[in-house]
C-alpha cells in the first residue's frame, strides 16, 4: 500500500560509495534551536531567519492535553482543533448543554467560558543541559544509580530553573538520551472557550474519514488566554492570510508532534510489532466496544463517553496503522537497509573501534526489548493503570504517591511529583470537571476484565485486586462508594498527607494502595532495567549519529515544540487516482448527499440550511508534505512570511507509518484552509467580532 | 450480581446425609425420548401425554442456520424469530432491496420469496446407539485408534440409516460421551419468506437491550416449508392461541438449544475461564469492530454486515456474560459443591470402587485441559477456520476437502464430509447467495491481523501464509482475484477432485491447500488427545450419574430438540424493582420517546404513524422460568394444552450464567407474545390473509 521514496541523506550511503550531492527530503520535525536553515536555503533558496523563527516560537502553543494551537491576536486569542478543544468542550457541558455536540460562539468576552482544567504552554527558551545531565552519572555505576543520579540531576536543574525564572521547566530527552535541552514555558491557567463548531462538521466523516483524504471538516475551536482576568496581551501571534496556500508552494508547521519512532534500531521495533502494539490493541479494541456500547444507551450517556470514544478509536486506527506497518516487510526492510548504511558510514569514516560501540550498543538494546518483555505486561497494567481506566483511579493514585513523594527531597522523587511540576499536577487533581459514575463503573469493570483476560483469574495480583468478586461487582461496589467525584474531598485528603490516607474508607483510594508497592516496584524495574540502559546506548549512537551525518536528522518527537516544512500538493492513490491539493465545500455538500446525510456524514442544520449562502467552490481542507505526527493536531500551517494559513488536523493513511517512516510520495498532513475558516464564520456563524479579530 | 437458590436434586446432598423429599427446579433442557414426565406430575400435577410430546416434536422445526421455529399451519407456515430469519433476510436483499432493514409481507403465495441455502429438520424419530458406538471401541485401543474406530461406527450407523429411512440421519453425542442418539429428520429445502418486519422493531433497542429486559421486540418472522413446489402439507402444527400466558401458569419450550456446559467439571471450566473464553473474547472485539467501522462507511455497507455484526455482538455479549460468570468466585463455589456433592454421593451409596472411578475420570479430565491448551490457539486459528474468517476461505477449504475426503471411504472420511451429510453441505457449497467483496476484504485482514498478533509475524506459520505482505495486502490481493464468487465455478472445481485443484490458480482454494496439513494435523491431535479421551472420562461420569440419581439431570444441550418447562412470573432485580412478567405497547413507545427516538431506539414510520390504531395495552413481550439458551431462538412457547402463546427470543442477564449453572429466582428467558403478534398484524401491517391462516 505505503511506496517509499528515495528520501533522507542517509539513504545515498550505498555499498558503492557516498553521493556528494544530497537531496533532501521534507522529512524531520525539527527542533527550533537546531532549525533546518541550510536545508531550506538549499532544497527551497528560502531563508529561516531568526526573527521568523523567534515569531513562531512565540505565536505557538502546546495545550497540555496532547494538542497544540496558536495566537492570532494580540488580545490573546487562540485557535487549535475542535478534537483538541473537545476535553473543555465536555467538561464544560451538563444533561442540558451539550458544547461538544452542538458548539458555541462568546458574542462578548464576558460571555467566554472558562475552562476547568486546561493548561497552555508557550516556549520562551531552550538551553542545552546535556553536559549536566550526563555529568550526574559516572562511569562505574549501576544502572539503579545511574537511574536515581540522572532524575535526580535533572530535577534539580528544573527546580533552579522554575525558581529563577518563574517559567515552567521541563527537560527534554532528545534522540532517546543522545540530548538534554531545558525548555522554559510561559504558562496560561485561565483559558476560555470563545467559538466551537458542531461537532458533526467538525468531524464529518467520523471514524469512517479519520486517517483518509479527500476531507471536509471544520475541525477548528477559539480559546483566550487570559492573565489577571483579562485577556493576555500578546506581542507575538500570527497573521490571519484569508487566501490560504498556493499550489506548490513552501509551507511550515509548527507544534507539537507527540512520538515518533524513527531512530530506534529495528529491534526495538520488531518488539513494538510482537509485544507492545498487540497488547495495545487489544486493549483499544475493548475499551472501544466498551465506549460504544454506553454510547449507544441514550443521549447522555452518549456525551459522557464521546471524548472518550473519540480519543480510543483515534488511537485504535493510529496503532492500527502502525502495526499493519510494521507487518508489511518491505517497511522493516528498509528500517533495516538505513541501519546497514549508518553502520557503514561508521566503519568507513569512524573506523573499527566506533564500529564497535556501535553493534554493542546496537546488540544492548536487542537485549534489552528481551528484558522488557518479561514485564511490559505487569508494568502497562500495574504502572501504567490500564487495569485501572478510571479518572478515579487517576485522581486516588496521585493521591496516594502525592502524600509519599513530597514527604521525600525533591532529588529523590519519581519525576511527576518534582516540585517544578506540581502545580501542573494540581491543576488537574483539584479540576471541578464533572465525572461520570455510570460511565466510571464500565469503563473500571472493562479493563478489570481485561487484566483478568491476560494474567488469568487465579493469579495472585488479579486475587489481591478482585478478591472474592468478579470485574463488575467489584468496580460497582468501588465506584458507588467513592467520594473523590467531589474535589474538595481530594483536597482534603491531600492536606491531610499520609495519615488521611491510612484512616480513609474510600475504597478507591484503598484500591491505589493496594497495587502501588507492586506498581512501583515494576516502575523501578522498567527506569533502572530499560529507561536507563536505552538512554546509554541510544546515547551512543546518537554520538556515531552526529559524527556521521552532523545534525541532518531531526530527533524523534518528544511533544515539544518542532517546525516541519513541506510543500502543497496532492497526489496518486494506489488505484492510481489523482487527488487535488484541495477539497470544497461542494465536495462536502456531494459527500453528505451520496451518503444520505446520515450519521457519521450527517451535516448540523445551520450548514444544511446555509448551503446558498456560501461560495461552495471555497477551498476547505488541504494537504501538504510535511511531516507531522499525533500532538500536531491543532498546529498552524504558515506560509513563507509567517502567515496563518490553515490549521493542521490529521494526515491520510499513508502517513500512518510515519512513527517509523517519512515518505513524501502519497503521505500527506491535512489542515483546514483559511479561507474556508472564514468563509464558513462569515457566512454560516453569527460572529462577526471574531472574524474582525483575526482579520483585522 | 446473580444469586442461586436451591434448585437441583444433587444440592441436597448435603454432608449431613440426603433429604427424602426432593425440590425440584425447573432445570432442564430435557430430551424428547426421556421426558421429564415424573417431574411435572410431581411439580405441576401435569400429564404429559405421548401424544402432547408427539406433537410438540413434530411441529418444531430446526433452522439449521443456528435457531429453531415451528409450524403454525397445515400449509407449512413457520413462525421463528426475525433474527434467525435475517440470514435468509440480507441473502434475499441487494443494494435496491434491503429486506433485513424494511421488512417484507407476501400477499399472495406466489410472491413467497425462496431463500437460498435454508435447509429445516423436523425430527421424526431417535433411536438409542450408545452401545453400537461404544462397542466399536474396544479396551486396548490407542486413543487415535479408539476415535478412528468410533468415527467409522457413526459414520456406518448414519449412512445405513439414510439409505434406509431416506432421512437425515445424524448421531448425536450426549452426556459429554455418555450416550449416543440417532436423530432422523425429515428435511425442508425449499423454503420460502412469507412476512418479515422491519429491523428496528424486531431489535428494538438493538444491543443495548440484548439480554435485557423489560423488552419491546417483534422478534418474528413467517416461512413456508414447500415440497414439489407446492406448500408443504403438514399433520402437525401448533395451534396459535391468541390470549398468550397467564401469570403464573405453566408454560412449554421445545426447541434446539446449542451449547450448556453444565456437566463439565470444574476443571474444564476453568479451563474455559483461564484459556478458551479471553482468546475468543479478543477474537470477537477485534471482528466486532471491523464490522462496525465496515458498517459506518455507508448505507449499502451497512446492509452487507448488517447479519455478521448481529451475530458477533450477540456472541459477545454472550461470552462477556459467560466470563464474568466464571471470574465470579460464587459461581465456581457452587459448581465445585455440586462435584462435592456428586462426589459423596458416588462414595455412600456405590461404595470406594466406584469412587476411585469417579476420581481418575475427574482427574483425566483435568490432564486433558493441560494438553489442550499447548495447541488450542493454533487449532481454533487453523481448523476452526479463526484465522480466515471469510466466506470464500470456507468455501475453498470444503472444495479442497472434499475432493480429498470424497476420495476415501465412508467411514474414513473427517465427519462433515460422511456421505449422509454431503447433499446438506452442498446446499451451503454451491448456494447462490451473495458474497460481497470489500466486506470480504475487510473481514480477511482483520482476521490475519488477529492471527499474527495471537502467533507473532515471525512464527513459520505466519510467514508462511503472509508471506511478503501485510494482512491487508494479502486479503485485497487474494479476494480481488478470487473467482468462488460465482457458485458455478465452485461445481466445477468440485467435479474435477484433486486434479483440478493442482492446476487451479486461485489463491484463495490454494491459501486453503497451504494451511491444510497444519490445520488437519491440529485436528487429528484434537480428536484423539481431546474429544476421544473426554468422551471416555465423561461417560465414566455419566455412568456414575446416572447409578446416583438416575436420569435425572438433562444432558448438556447439543443443538438437537429438547423440552423445557417453567412458570410465566417476573421477578425482582438486584436494585430491587419488580419486574412484571410482561410488557405492553404502551412501554414500547415510551421508551422510544425516552430515548429521543434514535438508534437503537428508532421507531419504523409504521410504528410511529399507527399508534392510535394499537391497543397500547396489549401486552408484547413476557418471561417464564423455563430453561432455554442459544440456538432456543424461534423456540414456541406452549401451555398446558400445547398450544402457541409466544415465541422465546432471549435471556435476560441473570440468564447468561446459564451455560455454567441454572437459576429461577432472577434469571429469564423472553419471549414475544401471541397476542402482541396478533395485535401488530392486524392493526399495523396489511397481512389479512397471514393472520387468517394462523388463527383459523
Amino acid at each position: 500500500m505505503t511506496r517509499f521514496a528515495v528520501f533522507t541523506l542517509t539513504l545515498f550511503v550505498g555499498l558503492g560509495g557516498i553521493t556528494t550531492m544530497p537531496v533532501y527530503s521534507d522529512e524531520g520535525m525539527w527542533l527550533l534551536n537546531e532549525p533546518p536553515t541550510s536545508i531550506l536555503l538549499t532544497k527551497y533558496n528560502f531563508e529561516l531567519t531568526p526573527e521568523w523563527l523567534e515569531n513562531a516560537r512565540l505565536s505557538s502553543i502546546r495545550f497540555n492535553n496532547g494538542g497544540s494551537g496558536s495566537f492570532l491576536s494580540a488580545d490573546g486569542l487562540i485557535i487549535t482543533n475542535h478534537h483538541i478543544g473537545a476535553d473543555a468542550l465536555q467538561k464544560l457541558s451538563n444533561k442540558d448543554r451539550n458544547l461538544f455536540r452542538d458548539g458555541f460562539y462568546a458574542k462578548k468576552q464576558s460571555e467566554e467560558l472558562k475552562c476547568n482544567d486546561l493548561e497552555l504552554n508557550v516556549l520562551q527558551e531552550i538551553v542545552d543541559v546535556t553536559q549536566q545531565v550526563n555529568d550526574a552519572v559516572k562511569p562505574n555505576m549501576s544502572p539503579a544509580e545511574a537511574s536515581a543520579a540522572r532524575r535526580a540531576a535533572m530535577s534539580a536543574i528544573e527546580k533552579e530553573s522554575t525558581e529563577k525564572t518563574k517559567l515552567r521547566s521541563d527537560i527534554v530527552t532528545l534522540y532517546q538520551g543522545g540530548a538534554y535541552h531545558l525548555y522554559r514555558y510561559k504558562k496560561y491557567v485561565d483559558v476560555r472557550l470563545v467559538f466551537a463548531p458542531e461537532e458533526n462538521i467538525a468531524h464529518f466523516g467520523g471514524d469512517v474519514d479519520n486517517f483518509e483524504y479527500p476531507r471536509f471538516c471544520l475541525d477548528i475551536c477559539f480559546f483566550r488566554a487570559y492573565e489577571n482576568d483579562k485577556p493576555a496581551q500578546v506581542k507575538n501571534y500570527f497573521k490571519f492570510n484569508p487566501n490560504g496556500p498556493v499550489e506548490n508552494s513552501l509551507v511550515f508547521v509548527t507544534g507539537h508532534p507527540g512520538t515518533t519512532n524513527r531512530l530506534e534500531t529495528y529491534d526495538k521495533l520488531i518488539h513494538r510489532r510482537d509485544v507492545t502494539l498487540p497488547i495495545n490493541l487489544s486493549r483499544l479494541r475493548m475499551m472501544e466496544a466498551t465506549l460504544t456500547q454506553y454510547s449507544e444507551k441514550g443521549p447522555d450517556e452518549r456525551r459522557q463517553a464521546n471524548n472518550d470514544l473519540r480519543r480510543v478509536a483515534n488511537s485504535r486506527k493510529a496503532f492500527s496503522g502502525q502495526y499493519a506497518g510494521l507487518l508489511d516487510p518491505t517497511v522493516l526492510e528498509e528500517k533495516k537497509k538505513q541501519e546497514t548504511n549508518f553502520q557503514l558510514r561508521v566503519k568507513l569514516d569512524q573506523g573499527e573501534e566506533e564500529l564497535d560501540k556501535f553493534l554493542k550498543a546496537q546488540k544492548r538494546i536487542a537485549d534489552i526489548q528481551k528484558e522488557f518483555t518479561k514485564f511490559e505486561k505487569e508494568y502497562s497494567m500495574l504502572e501504567r493503570g490500564d487495569a485501572f481506566t478510571s479518572e478515579l483511579f487517576t485522581i486516588a493514585r496521585h493521591i496516594v504517591r502525592l502524600a509519599e513523594e513530597t514527604a521525600k527531597p525533591n532529588s529523590e522523587r519519581l519525576r511527576e511529583y518534582r516540585d517544578s511540576n506540581l502545580e501542573s499536577l494540581k491543576l488537574q487533581l483539584f479540576s471541578p470537571a464533572p465525572i461520570h459514575k455510570d460511565l466510571e463503573i464500565q469503563k473500571l469493570t472493562a479493563s478489570l476484565t481485561f487484566f483478568a483476560e491476560v494474567f488469568g483469574r487465579d493469579a495472585p495480583i488479579v486475587q489481591k485486586i478482585l478478591g472474592g468478586a468478579n470485574p463488575q461487582k467489584r468496580a460497582t461496589s468501588i465506584i458507588n462508594r467513592c467520594k473523590l467525584f467531589d474535589p474538595e474531598f481530594r483536597k482534603e485528603l491531600v492536606s491531610q498527607g499520609v495519615q488521611g490516607l491510612d484512616v480513609t474508607s474510600d475504597d478507591m483510594v484503598q484500591l491505589a494502595r493496594m497495587v502501588d508497592a507492586d506498581a512501583r516496584t515494576f516502575r523501578t524495574l522498567y527506569e533502572e532495567e530499560v529507561e536507563e540502559p536505552e538512554r546509554q546506548a541510544f546515547s551512543e549512537l546518537a554520538k556515531l549519529r552526529f559524527k556521521a551525518f552532523g545534525k541532518t536528522v531531526a530527533p524523534d518527537a518528544t511533544f515539544t515544540l518542532r517546525i516541519a516544512f513541506g510543500t502543497v500538493k496532492g497526489y496518486e492513490t494506489d488505484a492510481k487516482e489523482n487527488i487535488p491539493f484541495h477539497t470544497t465545500f461542494e465536495g462536502l455538500y456531494s459527500r453528505a448527499t451520496k451518503l444520505q446525510n446520515r450519521e457519521p456524514f450527517e451535516l448540523p442544520k445551520r450548514w444544511l440550511e446555509g448551503k446558498s449562502k456560501l461560495d461552495l467552490k471555497t477551498p476547505f481542507n488541504f494537504v501538504s508534505t510535511a511531516d507531522t505526527i499525533g500532538g500536531n493536531s491543532g498546529s498552524p500551517v504558515l506560509n513563507e512570511k509567517g502567515e496563518f494559513i490553515g490549521i493542521n488536523f490529521d494526515r491520510n493513511r499513508y502517513g500512518l507509518v510515519r512513527n517509523f517512516l517519512y515518505t513524501d510520495v502519497q503521505a500527506r498532513h491535512i489542515a483546514v484552509h483559511s479561507k474556508g475558516i472564514l468563509e464558513a464564520l462569515k457566512k454560516l456563524y453569527d460572529c462577526q467580532a471574531l472574524v474582525d479579530e483575526i482579520t483585522r
